[in-house]
């Protein structure tokens, strides 16, 4: 059983953040003893890291990017460090960044050497955005970029599972924030679909799927079922759902409604530029939280329905 | 100087094909004698072939995939056999399919191995749609995909080019339809951007950018300049507007209005289910026909301004 859409929704001070740690079948499985407390101190470091970022200054763009590299380094997350395994036992990972303010993006899917993908999604992004560049880079052209740009490059023997596929630890990152000056940013980071086929890519890397940023309505970042949120083009709903005059709340659930008639089921997190965020899932649990000047929130990540 | 959008369209009656053979700078570089005359006969071919499968009953989705493969074989536009060379001279094309009636759908990008990237495509959506499988397969798992699937592969000795960039030949091929049934269909192929960052991908395999079918809306197949109309969400913006009751020549005006906001440049197909098609571009000429039981129409490819 499935539950129906949880929403939750509210409004935060300049600046603030939004991240999330995946929703999906991972609030089933309490696989270790102290695993929901790595998922939680993980969460909580990467509000604290974009916080600190934020307050000092910092643009968005800087503050997600460093959220998400903190999560793919944890190794508790679906993302980076702890990507999972293809069915045949090795990792390729996917991630994008957009700027609200340029409407620069980046993306990499189906790569294999960089230990940060978020990192290497932001330099694709450094190329200079569509008018100029390419923004989405995949498999070995993606790689070979990656290696060129002189970024950090995976531990190799961390490539292979040596034919285990690990359970799921849990779900994709992602990140959304408002910086001082008003600009929004967003970031999301995965290992994509447990024991999936190789070359499979789903929403994340996809600009207006799972991953979107503009300053005159929101930034996105979803986490789910990947084929249906990128077939229904779930972030560019969101979008124009706001563009529209509906709220985030309202723009992330009639989204996510879109999602679940195609079969899927995930979460995302919204945060549109007057502070309004919003929260929705459809699966037993969604890991996230959100910062501002107020204070931090943590959602407890729930196990089992 | 880049033209405004020009815009054309019309009603069919069922069945009904429209082809395209790109929008792009082709039309700028008349590079051999007869080169005119054999993209001409390539796209009437493509629609005749088309128009054989849909009049005997096939579904729409046979009748775009075997038109796209003959422009692929044909080697005279930017798709299989002539797709153009990377920077470092070499192939990797990029396709998508999707099925109106199910609203299955596959694609692959920075492939190497298939001969035709339109089969390929189709394969992927042989395995089942968001519900059940992956719908974009990119790089080396795309071609291993291909390889167990029993694909034709592409001869290795085209996929070099030694180092001389061709220019490019002509654009993205793309084709929707609508059969007998009412059901559309919509395939779009390409070799990508001439002289692209290996592993660069566009708009062409992704769903609701390049490429989009829902019988309850429209067909669309898109070419130009790929990150522009990837960001813009160039498909899923032409089929909101007709679902928020646009005609298909408005829809693709707006849609194209966006991508040509980010500084991207191109066109599109676009066939309704009731029968009523638009064609439009903003660059200098765009390769284009189609096809119902009242005759073939094949508009006549304009070199230089």
């Amino acid at each position: 059983m499935t539950p129906a859409v949880n929403l939750e929704s509210g409004s935060l001070g300049l600046p603030a953040v939004v991240i999330h740690g995946g929703a999906g079948e991972f609030a089933l499985a309490p696989s270790s003893p102290g695993r929901h407390g790595r998922l939680e101190e993980g969460l909580a470091r990467a509000l604290g890291t974009a916080w600190e970022l934020l307050v000092a200054g910092a643009p968005a763009i800087d503050a997600v990017v460093e959220a998400v590299a903190l999560l793919e380094n944890s190794g508790d997350f679906n993302a980076g460090r702890g990507a999972v395994a293809t069915s045949e036992g090795k990792v390729e990972t996917d991630a994008a960044v957009m700027d609200g303010a340029t409407g620069l993006s980046g993306a990499i899917c189906s790569a294999t050497w960089p230990e940060n993908p978020v990192r290497a999604a932001r330099s694709v992004m450094a190329l200079g955005g569509p008018a100029k560049g390419p923004v989405l880079l995949a498999g070995q052209g993606a790689d070979r970029f990656c290696e060129s740009a002189g970024l950090a490059r995976r531990d190799p023997a961390t490539l292979t599972c040596d034919g285990v596929v690990p359970i799921s630890p849990s779900g994709t990152v992602g990140a959304v924030a408002l910086d001082c000056d008003g600009h929004l940013a967003a970031a999301t980071s995965t290992g994509g679909r447990l024991g999936k086929m190789p070359g499979r890519v789903g929403d994340s890397p996809v600009f207006g799927a799972g991953t979107w940023a503009d300053d005159s309505t929101v930034a996105v970042s979803a986490t789910g079922e990947g084929e249906s949120f990128l077939i229904a083009g779930f972030a560019h709903r969101v979008d124009w759902a706001v563009t529209g005059g509906a709220s985030p709340e309202r723009a992330l659930f009639e989204a996510l409604e879109a999602v679940r008639a195609r079969g899927g089921h995930g979460g995302a997190i919204v945060l549109a530029a007057d502070g309004r965020f919003a929260v929705g899932y459809d699966t037993f649990a969604m890991a996230r939280g959100w910062r501002d000047a107020t204070g931090s929130t943590l959602r407890p990540i729930r196990f089992g329905p």
